[in-house]
């Protein structure tokens, strides 16, 4: 099935290959039928790790809203995200995902999504990644001031 | 065991509280023994979903270094990373992560990381966030193309 918005999606993957701003990727934002935000992969230009199309995207789409969920909002991405862009977007509170290229298929040409999964998916302790845990009892000072802070704005 | 750095992290997670810019959480990245960036949550004051500690400190390290890549760093959190964080820790390629709080505690005063983990370790179609696939047939041209360029930078 064809959509205009993930044609959209799609263009801009390709520009960004054509340009050299970054990886073959892109994502678009909508709320109640209109485009609100677009981005494209952005790590190796702007020297950002973070700079994902899911993530510039929902960055533009927050500035744009002044706000920091997307509640009524639909995400059209030409990959499905990896596992920080699929964390940040549950932190959105998005309404649902369309996706084109699978993790396999990005896998297939270099990407370490994948292997990220794999990861995740692992206890702490089992992970390629050292984690160390640290200090966990001065850490929970922060955690009871923040219970405690009456005017606290939760996320 | 004490440790200068997360001791830095902490009193950062503690500062933000007190200030209300965001949760009670904060990242410092170490080099070569030296703090090269400091990131605290900001994503109510700031609008952006995606600014938890570590997202601002990686952003700041790279801005910092001019560089995609943390390789010789060590992340000091005060939380264990939800799945967005870690996931860009891994883009980072960093060294190691010291971590104080565990997702289990950040799930006891109202964080959402415990949902979201549970959600990415499940398949794409048993996701209580609706996830459609569409058009991958047309997404695939973006990644011949980058196949295809010569000169494109691999991250």
């Amino acid at each position: 099935m064809s959509n205009g918005f993930m044609a959209r999606a799609i263009e801009l993957s390709l520009e960004n290959v054509r340009s050299g701003k970054g990886g073959p990727f892109a994502t678009v934002i909508v709320k109640h039928g209109k485009i609100i935000a677009e981005g494209s992969n952005e790590v190796t230009s702007v020297n950002d790790p973070t700079a994902h199309g899911e993530i510039v995207a929902i960055r533009e789409a927050c500035r744009r809203l002044r706000t920091f969920q997307l509640s009524d909002c639909e995400i059209y991405t030409t990959c499905e995200p990896c596992p920080m862009c699929l964390g940040a977007i549950y932190w959105t509170r998005c309404a649902r995902v369309y996706f084109a290229n699978t993790i396999e298929d990005a896998a297939k040409i270099g990407f370490s999504d994948a292997f990220i999964y794999d990861e995740i998916r692992r206890p702490v302790t089992r992970r390629q990644l050292p984690m160390i845990p640290l200090m966990r009892e001065e850490a929970q000072q922060a955690f009871r001031a923040w219970q405690e802070k009456r005017d606290r704005i939760p996320y």
